[in-house]
């Protein structure tokens, strides 16, 4: 007596990436409820069970929903909107955008449109990572998708989070919501350690493990991020995550690009996943993942698109293909990484760096039912040879197209039949979205005319984001100030000495706050009093984001700099500032240490224009409302020992003061 | 009074790609018979002309068909047959399946698959390299794509060709036959320098030449193939082709992976057409062609798919941004081949490359009608920024799927509307696709228990092809011959003397010419006639084809070669031949010069079976029909200066010779 199922997707090749690499060629899968019932040859299956909805898949192959390890689902919105730049300049672009228009309402809308292309390219669970994870789930689990989403969490405001302690909360509030929903799985993603302080990793690492959720964060992604490793940390950047507890975690660690084979082998001991992201990777010339090594070694490596800013498209299709094909240059052997492997890293081994293996990833009795349909007679794909068993996966890994796939189920449920998205409404997505580039494209053109862009236009950029601390406050007279720090409280770490000359470019008359460029040049003069060195240097200020503590403010605040190598003038003409404001001045600086806690003092005379007295700046770099909080008390105390009155402190720079002046 | 015309293309934006990128955002392309008339905004271009057939494109882009600078489109019949395998291994499968299969019914099959692919895929024009270029030709021009197709030549037995002189006349024929012709441009495909000899690349030069027509080749797809040529010409690639004439000729060089600053240079300076192949160059670990350096250079490189055996599809979309992406992390800098410059490549660069951008690779007024037509609202294309004028080449590039194509016409006429193709019966090429698939199968399955294949499963092989004149005669006494070699009419380049213990494995005892296996030791022996030196190899011998000439044969065969490293015993089971024979022989061997020219000659003593007196050889490597009839009149004058009459000459190699005496 057959057993009633719920479907029964019959007659197509299924290939069911378990572990015995089971293929059945005129195949079956039975589905109840949520979960997979039978998987095997289709008269077999058909002959136990009796199915309410019956799918006919002749010559079609039913296979894993594929798993995409590494995106950020949002960024969709801003897919194509700049492209072929440097990593500093993207960013730099990309952030203040970012800041700009994400809110719960953008995080959905990209979402939907990231999932009804993920669902058309055969993707059934991705794992994220973005802001405002919270709505990022909600609209997953509408659509229903499986999926491991990370709050992110990182020492820079974030568009949902001010500081990182506040996105601390709000991803212990997001998984204390959502553990154990049965599509989403919640994570804890500190964006990477070069975001994070060791604070910062040790509660991420905590929180990971106090719910026993994954820890999604990127890792070695660039040369320039490992170098930085060595030199700050004195080690490379595995070790320096495993020291704070991140691989104590279930791990999945993005990009992985420039790892030693020592640090693959802590990763794989750790049970870590590793999400390769091979065109993000080549397009941001980060570089090609050992993944052969990583394979050699067992690692549990799954593919990731990555966000759509940076590749530009969720196509797992196109990405395993070129992991494929990657891994064989890589590692200048071509029999590296073949088909049959490939896809196994796009479904089983993907789930398992997800640690969702459990659930998904492959066609076995038990697991939930997420399943994709794949055409495989477009011409593109023709002829197919069947004189040895690896052959359909050669078909799918090196010839078959997203396109291809037909229907896709998750779960038990049908997101996709014959190409019509059931739980999204596409058209609808598209015109929100449509609606959404026009405002960024407004926000964008704003910008071209701005000095923002015109110094990138000139000689590109660093930036450099500062958090900090500090305190400034006009005296009379530096006599109690100098014997104060040549007293037994303060430990001096450096002194210096030197002339800056500082000319401003105000690009809005109105509002001194507003972003400026600064052209400075500095004099570093000796004890002698001689100058014996000389910089200039153009930095672009944003505008600030304030919070006042008692005699002091926390500014936050981003700085674009770059060598200026040629003459005011030049610059003068080349970013037709409103109005310019000079300051000159002579600045005596203190680095040093007060209850073990580093200040910087400066002690400036500002000739140009001429102010009468000193000004004495306190200043320390934060990274969480909490040490801010501390170092302003502290700051207070600092200035009472200088023998100054925190309550004469102004809260004007030198050039709103100049300005003012004028 | 507006102009008739044929056509109006109206709405969408137009992608000129002409040497000003002139973008249209709403535009019109106006087409008169084969010919573009007009190209321009389409209020303007809609006032001027009054057209028979008006196709609304809003929502779309209209750009210059693609063009595929590098291909082999009868592969598509060998599409996944084989995949991961090494090079050696890989062209050890594949090179007897061609022998078996390739003909021109097979080529104009394959032919058509590829070209319904390349049309769905917006492609309009191609180049192409393969055996009966001819029937290619033909079906192409049927089917209506452009093409550069090139007659293959090489020094090896071809399916079309015999020898290369035959080669050569084919390829003569050819060009007489389609030149001038309105799609078809034919070109001279001598197929590698390190498949040919300088007499075959200078005469491939001079016909090239002679009838003005582009020469096809491949040049420095791997580090091997570089390596090979220093060692061997004491130069790398480009100089070695510059000195054999290949680079004065409107040369098209396919991979370009390994080249030096120089050679690019030597490139442009030839105003030579690169076609750079990323995706077959990873495939198969060759490498990453510096592209980016090649651009700075201005040398004209297009992109192409290469055959679907190393692909495995013919999809330009994929590979225009797969070059895009790996410019990026070659030249360690993600500014390199932005989208716009790379759908160049994929454009009017490539047409360029190959020598017929006067025709094609833009759409410009008095260029033909090679005209891809894209959708550009799919979900994997959301949302469309338009802050810059490059967003639309971004799309194009990075998010683009070549099923967008929607419309695809070339010189004047519909190849595909509505994704329906209306120059080839699709469905029925692939039935017959199919069709060829399943007897290749038959033949791949009855070769798998060959001892071909258990020799590739167990080790690896290297290939080796000989084409041999030689000749074999019995004598009963060594001395005159020996007073000969002595005398003054040779010039002896080497002596040898070995012990050779041979093991011949039989796996057809009715044939005893069909394919062997031999396993050989070879002792070498010194003056002093000690063994100093021995190895062990396994050779397998495939079928000789033999060409008789007065007193002498000419072989043509191919060996595969592998080191023997495991013992007589192993081999004998693993291979379970159905006879065996054993040959001992005491060699003493000669390479001399006889008129100038290299011959060896072997002196033999069978002590194993025991043979009588002495079997005297003499051989010599040939090329041509020519070379080998010149030597075996050399060959004969040999004989009869060394004391032996040519008359008596046999045959059976030493395998048939003991054969028949067991």
């Amino acid at each position: 007596m057959p057993e009633k199922v719920d479907l029964l997707l019959t007659g197509g090749a299924v290939v069911t990436m378990n572990a015995a690499y089971d293929l059945y060629e005129n195949g079956a899968v039975a589905v109840q409820g949520d979960s997979i019932v039978a998987v095997g040859p289709a008269d077999e299956v058909a002959a136990a069970y009796d199915a309410a909805e019956v799918v006919d898949c002749t010559g079609q192959v039913i296979m894993p929903g594929l798993v995409n390890a590494h995106t950020h689902v949002p960024m969709t919105l801003l897919r194509g909107l700049n492209d072929d730049l440097r990593l500093d300049v993207w960013l730099g672009y990309l952030m203040p955008l970012e800041r700009e228009f994400v809110t719960p309402a953008f995080v959905k809308l990209g979402t939907r449109i990231a999932c009804a292309e993920m669902i058309r390219s055969g993707i059934t669970s991705f794992a994220d990572m973005y802001y405002f994870e919270e709505a990022i789930a909600e609209e997953t689990a509408v659509i229903g998708m499986r999926a491991l989403l990370g709050q992110t969490i990182l020492i820079f405001p974030a568009p949902d989070a001010p500081t990182y302690e506040d996105g601390l909360i709000l991803c212990r509030r997001f998984i204390e919501k959502w553990n154990g929903h049965e599509l989403i799985q919640p994570a804890v993603s500190p964006h990477a350690w070069y975001t994070a302080t060791p604070e910062l990793l040790r509660a991420c690492a905590d929180l990971a493990r106090a719910f026993d959720v994954p820890l999604h964060t990127h890792i070695a992604e660039t040369r320039f991020e490992v170098d930085s490793c060595r030199e700050q940390h004195n080690m490379p950047t595995i070790p320096w995550n495993a020291k704070n507890g991140v691989l104590d975690t279930k791990l999945l660690a993005a990009h992985c690009v420039h790892l030693d084979r020592g640090e693959m082998y802590d990763l794989e001991k750790a049970g870590a996943g590793v999400a390769h992201c091979p065109t993000s990777n080549l397009k941001l010339a980060s570089g090609i993942a050992a993944v052969g090594q990583m394979l050699e070694m067992n690692l549990n490596v799954g593919v990731g698109t990555d966000g759509p800013a940076s590749n530009n498209d969720l196509d797992m299709f196109e990405e395993v293909r070129l992991a494929a094909l990657l891994a064989k240059t890589q590692s200048n052997d071509p029999t590296v990484l073949p088909a049959r492997q490939a896809l196994e890293l796009a479904t089983i081994r993907g789930a398992k760096a997800m640690h969702m293996d459990d659930v998904t990833g492959s066609l076995e009795v038990g697991k939930r039912a997420d399943i994709a349909v794949v055409d495989m007679d477009g011409v593109h794909n023709q002829p197919h040879f069947n004189n040895h068993a690896d052959a359909v996966y050669s078909r799918l890994v090196y010839a078959a197209k997203s396109t291809d796939v037909a229907h896709v189920m998750c779960n038990g449920r049908w997101l996709m039949r014959d190409r019509d998205l059931l739980t999204v409404d596409e058209a609808q997505a598209k015109a929100d979205a449509a609606q959404v580039a026009e405002e960024i494209d407004a926000f964008v053109l704003e910008r071209e005319s701005s000095p923002y862009n015109k110094l990138v236009l000139l000689s590109g950029v660093q930036r450099q984001e500062s958090f900090e601390i500090q305190v400034k406050v006009p005296i009379a007279d530096d006599a109690s100030v100098l014997a104060a720090i040549d007293g037994d409280q303060l430990e001096i770490v450096k002194r210096s000495h030197y002339k800056q000359y500082d000319q401003y470019f105000m690009f809005d008359r109105h509002d001194p706050d507003a972003a400026r460029l600064r052209y400075r040049e500095d004099e570093f003069v000796n004890d002698a009093g001689e100058v014996f060195q000389a910089r200039s240097r153009l930095t672009l200020i944003g505008e600030e984001e304030r919070q006042a503590f008692p005699n002091a403010v926390m500014l936050s605040r981003s700085r674009f700099l770059a060598e200026a190598d040629r003459t005011l003038r030049f610059y003068r003409e080349y970013f037709d500032p409103m109005a310019e404001v000079e300051v000159h001045k002579d600045r005596r600086r203190w680095r040093v240490l007060y209850q073990g806690t580093d200040f910087a003092i400066n002690l400036d005379d500002v000739t140009r224009p001429q102010m009468d007295g000193y000004f004495l700046e306190i200043k320390s770099r934060t990274w969480s409302r909490t040490d801010a909080e501390r170092k302003a008390e502290l700051m207070t105390e600092l200035l009472e020992l200088l023998g100054v009155d925190p309550e004469t402190a102004v809260t004007e720079d030198y050039a709103g003061l100049a300005f003012a002046a004028m």
